[in-house]
């Protein structure tokens, strides 16, 4: 592997497995290319929530809009610049508000070898 | 561990270990708390530079300013919204641009570990 740069305009949006809401998940370096980490773009739209029991340690940098990430002990609010590190076993339901939003994403080990 | 939320207020800078240059890092998350991956913030002040060879996996994602990464095969640029992965055992010059450059970065496994 080499150092590679990526920008929005790299992403290729999937609808995020199993969800019905508008998120969106754009892996960008995976376990296709053989090292121990994902990172990828994650795009929520207007009000899109998802509920989800973490398979892998999840890293999310919020680059636009806002999201609500809810555990059992409360809610989080994050925009943009803020980090929100979600280690693996929590179960969390993540929505984002009106504008929805924008993220970068890093995960250990690969989220969709864990999921799948 | 939980799931925790981090602004750039939480972030505590110290310079880079072994660097003159206004280099600075901020673990939020690391070896401390049990789990897997190193998070935290980084801050260059203007047209400073760092070379480092990558002990760990590394993701930066610039928050801020402008930095160029140069590594053997050429130099790329990332500004705001960009991600650049540095594999582990690359070797890179990392250079802020002049209005310097705030990152939000990630390792596998924990950067100050392997680096000591």
């Amino acid at each position: 592997m080499k150092v590679r740069k990526f920008g929005i305009g790299d992403a290729a949006f999937e609808r995020s497995p199993g969800q019905d809401d508008e998120v969106f998940t754009a892996n960008l370096v995976d376990e296709r290319h053989g090292g121990p980490i994902t990172v990828g773009y994650g795009r929520y739209g207007a009000d899109a929530r998802i509920d989800v029991t973490l398979a892998v340690d999840d890293v999310m940098v919020v680059l636009e809009g806002r999201l609500s990430v809810t555990i059992s002990s409360g809610t989080l609010e994050a925009g943009p610049g803020d980090i929100v590190h979600m280690p693996k076993g929590e179960k969390v339901t993540i929505r984002a508000h009106a504008q929805g939003a924008v993220t970068a994403y890093v995960t250990y080990p690969h989220w969709r070898e864990a999921e799948g």
